[in-house]
This record gives C-alpha cells, sequence and structure tokens, in this order.
C-alpha cells in the first residue's frame, strides 16, 4: 500500500464517483460499500501480532432517510480530496477540509457540515479505508510531535531538501506531518536499532549524553502520545531497514500502554494501526523487578493510585498483553503496588540512565515482548 | 543578562552558600533574601509594555518553623544546580531535578520534597529570580513545541551543529529546549519579520506555500500556547536583528491572550517575561471586522458559548488590553457574538490565507497593537 501513487489515489476516487453515476444511469439507488471502523470489526491478529480491520462492511445509500445526509458527505469528501490532489494543492489538516466543505445548502436552512468531530472526521476516514489509503496519502496531515536524531539520511520530497539527523543539534529533527514514501524518501541508515522514548525529557538527557553515537542507533521521542507521522516513521524504519525497535517507557499501565501503541496500534485506528505497527518493538523500561534490581530508592517510587489500577485492569484484559510475561507483570505491579517513572533513575545518577540502564537492559535483553 | 556566563552563575551561586555560612559563623539566623513572585509583585510596565517583577522581597529563614523546610529545600535546589554546572552535566528537566533531590532525611521519616508541582518547581524559581538568571541558564531545560524555519543559521553549541532553518524540509526545524545565548548562537538572519502562527496546521500550509521564501520571513509557530524556548527564540531573533513580530492567531479570546503572552508575557511567569516578551508584536489575526470585510461566510462563524465570553470579559480588564483600539475589538466581539478561527480562510481558497490575507494585513498594517 505504501507504493500507491497519487495516479493511483485519484483513480480510486474517481471510481467511486463512476460507481455512483453508474447507479444513477441504472435507475438504482447509489450507493458506497465501505469498510466497517466499529470496535467489533477491529481484531488483534496473533499471527502478525498487530491489531486489524476485519472483512465486514456497511453499505451507505442515498434513498435512506437515515443514510441520506451522511451519503452526502461522503461524496462531498471524496470528491473535494480528488479535487485538491488534481490540483496539486498543499495538504491541509482534516479541521480545515471542514471548514472548506461546510456550507449552507442552498435553498435550504441545513448545513452540509455541522460539526468536524462526528460528521466530517468520521467520513474521511469512511473514506480512507474504502480505497484503502492512508489520509496522509489524500492530502491531510495531522500536526506532529516528535523528535529524531541518529544516523540517518532522509530527502524530503516536498522540498527537495536532505535531512541529515545527526547534525540536527540539540534539538534534533523535527518530525514532518507526513512520512509516507511519497514525502519521505530514506537515503541512508546505518542505524542497527531505534530507540523510542515516552518522554522528551528523558530523550534530552540521552541526546545531550550523544547515546544515538556511542550505540549506533536512531532516537526519538514521540513526546507521549505519539502521533500519526511518528508511528508512520518508526514503523517504515523498522520495517525497511530490518532494525529492532526497543520502546523505553514508564513502569506504569499508561507507559505499557504507549508501547503497545507502538507495536500493535490501537482499537480505535484499527486500519491506521495495520500500516503503523512496529510487531517486533520490545519494552524496555523498568518493570516492577527492576525496582529492587536496579535499587531505586524508595522515596521515588510513587503509590498507585484509582486511576492506575483501573487502567492496569483494562490493558490486563487486552488481547495483546496476554502473554504469560505480560500477564506476569502486570500482577506484579498491581501486587507492588507501587510505579516509577523514567525519569526517576537519574536520581541514581545523571549518567546511570545512559551508561547502566539502557546498555545493560538491551545486553541482557531483559525486555518485555 | 543574557551574556551572563556559566562561571558567573555558579558565582552567585556560590555566594549564595558563602553568605549563608557567614550567617551560621555570625551565630545569627540564616537567611536568604528572595524577590517575591507573587501576584501582587508582577506589574505591567507601561514604558517597556510588558509584565515585570516589581522590586518586593521576601526573607527566608531557617529558624522560623514555618519556613525552614522550605528554606533547606531552597539551599538544596541551589546546591545541587551549582555541583551540576560545575560538573558540566548535561541539562536536565525540572522534574527530573525533583528526582535528584527528594530522599528521606536521615533518621527521620520526613523526605526532603513530597511533591514537584507545589514544592521543588517554587523553589526553583525562587532560586531563578534570586540570582537573575533564568532556569535554561541553570541547566534546567523545558519540553519545546514549535518549529521553524525561513532564512536563519545557528550554530548549536551544545552539538557545534549549524541548524540551517531554510532547509529544514516540510517539518522546519525544531526549536530546541533551550535557545539561550550559551546554547543558540545566531550566525545569519536576512529575514524583514517574524510570522508567529498560533496552530501548527496554518503554519502547515504556509510553509508548503513557500510564504516565507516568497515575504522573506521567518515563520514560526508554537502549536497553542507557546513552550519557553519558542518564546525566547522569538524575543531573542526581534531584539538582536531589530525585525518586527507579527502574530497570526485566532479570533477569538483564546488567541488574543496567546498573542499578548508572546508580545508581553505573563503574570505567571513575570520573572521569565521580561527576558521573553516582544512589546512591538502586532496581532495580524481576523479582527472583528475583517469577517465581514473579508467575507468570511456566517456557515463558518463560531457562535460564542459561555467560556468565550468569560474569558473575553476577562482579558477585557488586563492592564495591557486597554488601549483603545483593543477595548474596542473586544466589544465588538462581544456584541458580533461569533469568533472565527484562522483555518476558516481556507473556505475561501486554499491559497487565501497566503496570497491575500496575510500580504494585505501587512501591507496595509490592519494590525492591532
Amino acid at each position: 500500500m505504501a507504493e500507491l501513487t497519487k495516479k493511483e489515489i485519484v483513480k480510486r476516487l474517481h471510481d467511486l464517483g463512476v460507481d455512483l453515476k453508474k447507479n444513477v444511469d441504472d435507475l438504482k439507488d447509489p450507493h458506497i460499500t465501505i469498510p466497517l471502523r466499529t470496535l467489533a470489526n477491529a481484531y488483534f491478529d496473533k499471527k502478525d501480532r498487530m491489531i486489524k480491520l476485519g472483512e465486514r462492511t456497511q453499505t451507505r445509500t442515498f434513498f435512506n432517510v437515515g443514510q441520506s445526509k451522511k451519503f452526502m458527505q461522503t461524496a462531498l469528501v471524496a470528491s473535494q480530496i480528488k479535487q485538491l490532489l488534481e490540483q496539486d494543492k498543499p495538504a491541509i489538516s482534516t479541521r480545515q477540509l471542514y471548514y472548506i466543505l461546510k456550507h449552507s445548502i442552498e435553498g435550504t436552512k441545513e448545513n452540509t457540515f455541522d460539526d468536524q468531530a462526528t460528521e466530517s472526521d468520521p467520513v474521511i476516514e469512511d473514506v480512507e479505508v474504502t480505497i484503502n489509503a492512508l489520509r496522509e496519502q489524500l492530502g491531510l496531515e495531522a500536526t506532529p510531535s516528535g523528535v529524531i536524531s541518529g544516523p540517518l539520511k532522509y530527502e524530503d520530497l516536498k522540498t527537495d531538501d536532505i535531512i541529515d539527523c545527526s547534525k540536527m543539534g540539540s534539538a534534533g529533527a523535527a518530525i514532518p506531518p507526513n512520512t509516507e514514501p511519497h514525502v519521505v524518501k530514506f537515503k541512508e541508515c546505518k542505524a542497527d536499532f531505534i530507540l523510542v522514548v515516552e518522554k522528551f525529557a528523558v530523550w534530552n538527557l540521552l541526546n545531550q549524553s550523544k547515546f544515538w553515537k556511542k550505540h549506533n542507533c536512531i532516537l526519538m521521542t514521540g513526546k507521549g502520545q505519539a502521533a500519526r507521522s511518528d508511528r508512520r516513521l518508526v514503523s517504515r524504519l523498522a520495517k525497511e531497514y530490518k532494525i529492532p525497535v526497543y520502546v523505553f517507557a514508564d513502569n506504569d499501565a499508561y507507559g505499557y500502554y504507549i508501547y503497545s501503541v507502538y507495536k500493535q496500534g490501537s482499537i480505535n485506528l484499527a486500519f491506521f494501526s495495520e500500516k503503523a505497527a512496529c510487531p517486533d518493538a520490545k519494552f524496555i523500561g523498568l518493570k516492577t523487578g527492576d525496582i529492587k534490581k536496579f535499587d531505586i530508592a524508595k522515596s521515588n517510587w510513587i503509590k498507585l493510585e484509582g486511576h492506575d489500577l483501573k487502567r492496569l485492569k483494562e490493558i490486563s484484559k487486552y488481547e495483546w498483553f496476554q502473554s504469560k510475561e505480560w500477564q506476569a507483570e502486570l500482577q506484579a505491579m498491581k501486587d507492588f503496588g507501587y510505579k516509577v517513572e523514567s525519569d526517576a533513575l537519574v536520581s541514581k545518577s545523571i549518567e546511570f540512565m545512559a551508561d547502566t540502564y539502557l546498555p545493560r537492559v538491551i545486553k541482557e535483553k531483559n525486555w518485555l515482548d
């Protein structure tokens, strides 16, 4: 899918319209068949170890009072996207697309759209899955959040700049809003692995310690829950260069979940998850047993509160946390009753994280999979 | 202040300790004199047009049951910062400093610190104002959020990389967590002005349209409310290159406030605001009168809700919004009853913002000051 050209995407959108017109010409009820994006149609594929969208579809028809507005909205979105692509317009945000499409329908008091979150965004996702292309390929870009440093060079095909992520200073390279192959063309990646760090402050410490240089890796952070383009970048690098991904997140239910989103995606964005997953990613943050193993002072443990326990219970039920090792870890955390942030490792020494903890965990393969 | 060297900062921290030791040697109550960071001691300086910290101070003494713990914490923070600076350690976050300092006091059940937000962070700010240096100069860095593009080159003194913000692709250059002169050394800036954009999606559109190239400007976004290093970077560029700053934010109370923070800072961070203000910045977003002037379709107006009106009322009382022009604008918005996001300009055409709106507003000086 990554190699879909713009021409092919325009063709798919065009065909969608041709089919609709044929319905009209044949005096049939115009309809679009759309893969179902409901939770019930998302599943964890045990073989490929990622969340996927199932095979079920819905049919959206025009002559159906309950569906006709949404039908009109779907046709509007598909047609507008096609037009923007054909005219080589800059990529826009889903909010901007909403503003472009929102207008009152002539002769009525009705608007095409009244709300972005409940109306235009879901329809954009419908169009994505229907033509099997990510929104970034359709010229829709989200706000990125991450930064990256390390031995990676890519060409930005929108500007023809060569970005050398080993020369980006203390800021690192900003991850662009679109990391699809039609924008980010990898030129060279000499890294042995990718270290994905949950928090910027931890990334900053490792970047200043030249961790990526010493260990010949790519050092990336999504600053918490990663944005779409951050995830796609990591996924593409892992796949195209066949290098392992290590996720350094907090020792708590939230850190574990962030790891799992990089690894196998999320149910809400099942369609995207297939394209952005890193099924071989390992969790190399602190595990409950490591707190005593690495002698983290008790003053730096944080007592689990109600919301921690609730989240812990939730993730312990997710299918992708069912391995014996993960179940044991989740139970151990609950029994122990404390969590520890990655940041707390600085209490050992500023260098401990970069010089002791991470090299040792990676060498000993003391990770969770 | 920007030119304070590390040696001078260490000296100031050292002197703080020497003074305390002298108190002890003289059998006096050890005490530190700290500028007051209360709201009552922050004020809007009408002449310099920025928020400043007043002259009032407090004395924190050791032999005072209500102050002794905070006294101890202040000494701990100052001493730890001095040590990290002397040892040339990488910069850390305020959370990491909290973890380094937090420990149980020998022979007691008491911790040095129990909470970051209410204990270590305020003490860090006390140390900043006491020695009159920003935390970034003390080796404490916050998470940055912004990106920048345009004819600006700087040297990153932490890594010796030269960052050319005109060659950073569709991502733009990530703004580093520390933009003080000891990290960011400007090499060249050929821009005629700085365009600060509230939202990433708007920045992205302008960046793709090569706005900065066509109009020879620096194009920056802080992605909403700007981070410290983003604000310092804009402020330094404006001061050192004597170029105007235009803020393109939303036509609503929140956008107006974001503009005002870039311009004159905020009361909460009055000490920082003096160093990060851009008192000549102009607001070039949509004003209420522009909605009809530029014929923005009514379907793209958003009705003001309770929280909008509340915020509008609040900012209309701020001293730095007291000009006749701003008061008229705030009243006009209230009377009109609608707000319009910058994003809505795309409904005119994708190019409207870059090719019509911004050039026209700047040419006609149709801004608010």
